[in-house]
């Protein structure tokens, strides 16, 4: 029951103020949501802009009878509500709580906090899908480049079984989620309204496809309209959601550079695909990669691989046939592995220093040479593989 | 006299060792160049690899009687040889002295020693020329997106009375050349062959246009060939002879790039130009700008201008007319405004962790503050500009 109370709280709590409302997420995090729904209808708002959007909504129904109204239209649409009760929860999501965006001054870039609850509409667990999931996102005007480069990120990530989460818009979202179906992967769709009413209609055909192999999501209630603000509040739930962010096509101050500033924000990798300086849909690209010393420039599927693949299991596959592993290693690799010690145990920051190579580039090689079993990870750094000693030897 | 006997020497060292090599500079330095002729010609070179490489040379000819010839050929050519004694001599170029590669193997990444004398072609004093000079350069098979950023580079750049340095090849360096003729302004093609015979052939009237109204100069001999390698050690000329360079495009391992990784090694701005990601010229570019965290992505003349220009004559022309000055800045600037003590100095770094801004930006942006007049510079960081007082209140 106290599941059930706790739910109807959350969905009712999400009504009363916009999704990402600090102040109502901390409450929720000391007093529990049943209490803090309590304290905003007595008019115990901590705050006074709070108490005001209270206040102003309250007018338009009785918060638990919406909520009852919204739990029951979600069961009727054949969605679900999770909340962080819930198994599927994706437990990334927490890391928005200490999401800090420096230089905040607008309410979209304050208002940060986790979601309340999340809607899903299809088949798969939340947090498994996204556990394993990129996001890529870009401009609804994007040109012919743009759509051509995200078609193939989202198949490629979907072929090597990653999940790509957008935006559900036009343009570059539309293309990343079509990549992703092509490949008979699962895609997850982000959206700023009710789950029900997947904005644009013009992608309804799409959206009945991500419902029925991938996921529908959102953290506003069923019937929500898509307004302005909540592209922008939906946009760091991308970003935390992911392992990852890639950006590929923007104008200058758009909503998916947004998405990426809320990546670098969270220490999520933030990748920008580059495109042609002659286009006014790369103007939004180039600014992050100019102004984020931790935007990272990916030209492709092996880029973003390399920037959210766990070790072993993404990385380029090991060379085959008559090739010697050596053969693959380019210049910084074979000279790392020529500074190596003949015996004994390295730190990547020594070996980096010893061979004149940037310490990033080091640690992403030694990946590399590891990989290919030339190198050994021990704890306290990295030693020359040796041939397996024989019996009798120990 | 000994004015020429050094001229002399210098012109029989180029022809006896590859330009570049370092243990003929050193002597040179230590020596003097006649007396580092003379031991050279005495077998005295200090290491087996600079006596074998004189040892083979010797039997084409008397060292001195090639320089003399070669002095000779040159006056007749109309053209000169400026050597470090000379005013025209661009002494940046000895920053070559102190030019480290990580990681050099190869020979051209290790014999980066400053040339000993230039061959120079063209009316204008040479370092008068680089001392306000921007390095274009790229593919050969350039794409016609490269050839159009190129051109407009090179045009922009001359408008703005900035010397527009490159290689003289077909391509992207033929481009800036082009761009820098067409705005009138001053373009220096450097060369790996003698400035007799400028290569390639297909550039001849391009040459004949630079030699007219810039500069063509090359460290070999009048006569000498366009050899390969020749252009690899030449690179580091236009690297260091310039206030920065600018990539535009190169496919994977091209030259250009190796421009690039001296620009980065002698700490000058290396600008690097986006493209598609879809082509095969952008490969090389994007490799750079994701390898080196100092490499610049540029997107045009304005950005290029921000890393080579002086504050006061480069940056953005402040607003005009009706405007604030404060109307013209963007968020970070503004912010960073809005951060400064009503009262007293901060420094670049405390101002940029109060606002939240990287270092690099903050910087940026407080040259751009100053050039509005909103901030003034003092000896122990920036103010906030104060209106004059009037007289009588000092």
């Amino acid at each position: 029951m106290t599941g059930t109370e706790d739910l109807h709280a959350r969905v009712a709590l999400t009504w009363l103020a916009e999704p990402g409302t600090r102040s109502v997420h901390r409450l929720v995090d000391r007093l529990g949501p049943v209490a803090t729904l309590q304290l905003l209808l007595d008019g115990g708002a901590p705050d006074e802009t709070l108490r005001a959007a209270v206040a102003a909504r309250l007018p338009a129904g009785d918060p638990r009878a919406v909520a009852a109204e919204a739990v029951a239209l979600t069961d009727r649409l054949g969605a679900r509500i999770v909340s962080p009760a819930d198994d599927e929860w994706p437990v990334a999501l927490g890391d928005l709580a200490r999401l800090v965006l420096p230089g905040a001054s607008r309410k979209v870039d304050r208002e940060t906090a986790p979601p309340l609850c999340l809607w899903v509409r299809g088949g798969w667990p939340l947090a498994e899908v996204l556990d394993r999931s990129v996001a890529v996102v870009g401009a609804r005007a994007a040109t012919g480049y743009g759509v051509h480069v995200a078609t193939e990120l989202g198949y490629g990530l979907a072929d090597r079984e990653w999940t790509v989460v957008s935006g559900g818009a036009f343009g570059i979202d539309a293309a990343a989620h079509r990549g992703a179906l092509n490949a008979g992967g699962v895609t997850v769709a982000v959206l700023a309204c009710g789950v029900d009413r997947p904005y644009p209609m013009g992608n309804s055909a799409l959206f009945d496809r991500i419902a029925e192999t991938g996921l529908l999501i959102s953290e506003w209630l069923p019937g929500a309209e898509p307004l302005r603000p909540r592209f922008l509040i939906r946009n760091r739930v991308i970003a935390a959601g992911t392992r990852g962010s890639v950006l590929v096509e923007a104008a200058a101050r758009s909503g998916a550079a947004q998405t990426m500033h809320r990546a670098v924000a969270l220490r999520r990798p933030a990748m920008v695909v580059p495109g042609p300086v002659t286009s006014a849909l790369s103007v939004g690209a180039h600014e992050l990669l100019r102004e984020y010393r931790d935007a990272r420039l990916v030209t492709g599927l092996a880029h973003v691989l390399e920037e959210v693949g766990r070790i072993g299991s993404d990385l380029a596959p090991p060379a085959r046939g008559e090739e010697r592993p050596t053969d693959v290693l380019d210049d910084d690799a074979a000279l790392l592995r020529e500074s190596m010690p003949r015996r004994g145990v390295i730190s990547a920051d020594a070996l980096a220093a010893r061979a004149g190579v940037p310490v990033r580039t080091a640690l992403r090689k030694l990946a590399l040479l590891e990989e290919l079993g030339l190198v050994t990870r021990r704890d306290d750094g990295y030693a020359l593989t040796r041939p397996q000693p024989s019996h009798g030897h120990a």
